[in-house]
């Protein structure tokens, strides 16, 4: 059997701690599978003190993880400190500038400074993976990069961020409008620091911008992801949704298409009884769509020690086993600038207003409708406590997003909407 | 860009020729993304004349897929003839003899041979492929052998057989009866030449014993694969089923207990909440249940052109970016001698039968299933046209499958039933 691959973990959280107790338990299981041993020879985290479930004493500790990433004895450092920058960064970088192999799971840097890190790894011969920092425990890289390499990749899609899923999932089931459940899912420790993060799809749109990356063979641009959160959202949508049919599901989608690419997070309307539609709780999915394979679907835990460390694992023993893969499966200083699709393609929209309760109220809604070109497949009036308010739901025909702002926006004008409309893309799923 | 991987394609039907038509189609793409142009130089069919949507004068010809190996030009065979022995495996030995990789589809001799021929091939340095051969453009080889190589395996489940689950399912949403259904499938070419290989679960049998020498690091062992066909299955028991919240599926499971591997390809009653319960029509799923992971699922197109041709070129261009890894995860010498376990772990079972409309009938069924330590969760006798004879549903608590069996025959020594019961196994599925 050939050397140990030796590690330096950088981060002890719940998901370095994860990393280092699996290989402790499943050593021989590992090194059987990988070929040679895989080791932890080097740790370092915020605090020492604090107890993790595992002896700190058998690993050479370090302060600083750059310091860590510089060691003689680590081959490969698995960066878990997190953030978008600082020691996250600087330890990559470091990792980098001492010709150590990188493993991560931080979406939020790869988004924001993948391009230019994984060029600096691969101009040094170096692989920068990151199973785990998309979808947790699905492999969704792996299966994009090598699984669908043979594809044109025709759309990408995923519910990846599993508290939007909870709190939508949560409000339905239990009938309580959004404010609670979020409180609630606060309460438990769902929600990041900055709750923005996962509510307003930013944490889900830096995974997309990734998955986007390497379908599309585009240098990483999470700007071109048009972020919506599910903060907007109302119970009555939820359930309105699911009188026709629907489920709302925090939903990701890139494609390429004839004006650019096409990326958006955003609250969607997809069919009840599609495996997204069924998807409930904290679960993640992915869905890959290639000109060869046709839809592909991937289930299981986006989040948590035991998932994500599996991803860390998965990307570890690729490398102990020899295997060198391209950061977004071809060379990143090959990826090309991708440009930015100026809107979405055209898809049904459902819409809900509150309208005035006067005469000739919904006809002028219609015709704002009209005059952008918009039809209208379905419609409802809702019965209403308040005498003065009706609630109506639409649902159009296949509309540009831009041709439907616009008509809100006169709607708007007209006067007779109490409030803003919620306007939710229906996204296509035919089987 | 490095050399060209120059592919000889052993067998020109569906799948054979959509390899070489998306190489063709998508020589740019595939190129990028494997490091170097994928090109097939040779190939070989039974027949020369047929038209089969491309150009075969762009290719070498060889009447003999052995030749095909032998040839310079091929660095990497792809064995597409089919069969469990002949040709198949004479094309995949001469390969390994020439010092060709190979990538194959055939899981039919993968299960019966794949031990002795990934021995050969590594043994020479050779890598032999199979991702197409197990639920067609599911990426669950990959899975398994990489992503999930962090992990014990607690559970390999899947519906592998997309003939028997359209069977299944066209028979609940037709109301139609197994023969009927059966008739049909055959009129539309969906089974094979011998159907016993599709509803007696022998294909989808093989396909579980690839996976479990995957998960369990056991030689690969077709004969430890408990089978069971769906020709038993009526319209009855997937009525009944789903009226208790099942469905019932042809459903391998492989699990390693304290008594040895537990494998099985057996009609199953699923939750049908459960993505299990919800997969209709011929569409494929694999479950994969890791100690650190949870539960992955994986759905998509189990046969046809397009996905078993995207499976195939996964392990082409795996090979063509110079990743090199065991045909069964780790090398095929240090698999280990499964012991098998002798009987499957106790689950509930389903249990229909037709009683005698005689005093005390019951009873005695009754008896039989106390006397062997099983007992009873539910029971449903059901109207029946004929007053002589009663259907009678049971549902047992956990029991091991001999006492079930043991019990089984007493009741039909009781002299009280009409015909042989029905029993299907309830395979527990937790959240």
């Amino acid at each position: 059997m050939s050397d140990p691959l030796r590690l330096g973990i950088a981060g002890l959280g719940t998901v370095g701690a994860g990393v280092v107790k699996i290989l402790e338990k499943r050593a021989d299981l590992i090194a059987a599978r990988a070929g040679r041993p895989v080791k932890v020879t080097a740790v370092s985290a915020r605090t020492q003190g604090k107890d993790r479930g595992f002896d700190l004493s058998a690993y050479a500790w370090e302060d600083d993880p750059v310091r860590l990433a510089a060691r003689d004895d680590v081959d490969l450092v698995v960066e878990l400190v997190g953030g978008d920058n600082g020691p996250a960064k600087d330890t990559i970088e470091a990792a980098i500038a001492h010709g150590k192999d990188i493993v991560t799971a931080n979406k939020a840097m790869l988004a924001l400074h993948g391009q230019e890190l994984a060029e600096a790894a691969e101009a040094k011969g170096l692989c920068l993976r990151f199973e785990a920092a998309v979808a947790g425990g699905i492999p969704c890289v792996k299966a994009l990069t090598e699984s669908l390499a043979g594809n044109r990749i025709e759309r990408v899609m995923g519910v990846m961020n599993g508290t939007c899923n909870y709190i939508l999932t949560r409000m339905e089931d239990a009938g309580l409008p959004y404010d609670t459940v979020f409180a609630e899912a606060s309460a438990l420790g769902y929600l990041e620091a900055d709750p923005t993060l996962d509510v307003g799809g930013i944490d889900a749109g830096h995974k997309l911008a990734l998955l986007a990356s390497i379908a599309y063979g585009t240098r990483v641009d999470f700007e071109a992801v048009r972020l919506e959160g599910i903060e907007r959202v109302s119970i009555a949508d939820i359930r309105h949704a699911s009188d026709m049919g629907f489920k709302v599901k925090l939903l990701g989608v890139a494609r390429m298409t004839g004006r650019g690419l096409e990326a958006r997070m955003s609250p969607c309307l997809v069919p009840a009884a599609s495996p997204l539609g069924q998807l409930s709780g904290a679960t993640n999915m992915v869905v890959l769509e290639g000109d060869a394979v046709g839809r592909i679907v991937l289930r299981g835990a986006g989040a948590g020690e035991g998932p994500t460390a599996s991803a860390v694992l998965s990307d570890v023993i690729e490398i102990a086993r020899g295997t060198r893969l391209s950061t977004f499966g071809q060379p990143a200083a090959s990826l090309v600038k991708g440009t930015r699709a100026q809107s979405g393609s055209p898809a049904p929209y459902y819409l809900r207003m509150e309208l005035q309760d006067k005469p000739g109220a919904l006809a002028k809604v219609a015709a704002c409708l009209g005059d952008a070109g918009i039809s209208i497949d379905r419609m409802r009036q809702y019965d209403h406590a308040d005498a003065s308010i009706a609630p109506v739901i639409l649902v159009t025909h296949k509309a540009g997003r831009p041709d439907l702002d616009a008509a809100i926006e006169r709607m708007t004008e007209t006067g007779v909407l109490t409030g803003e409309p919620v306007a939710l893309r229906i996204e296509e799923l035919d089987d």
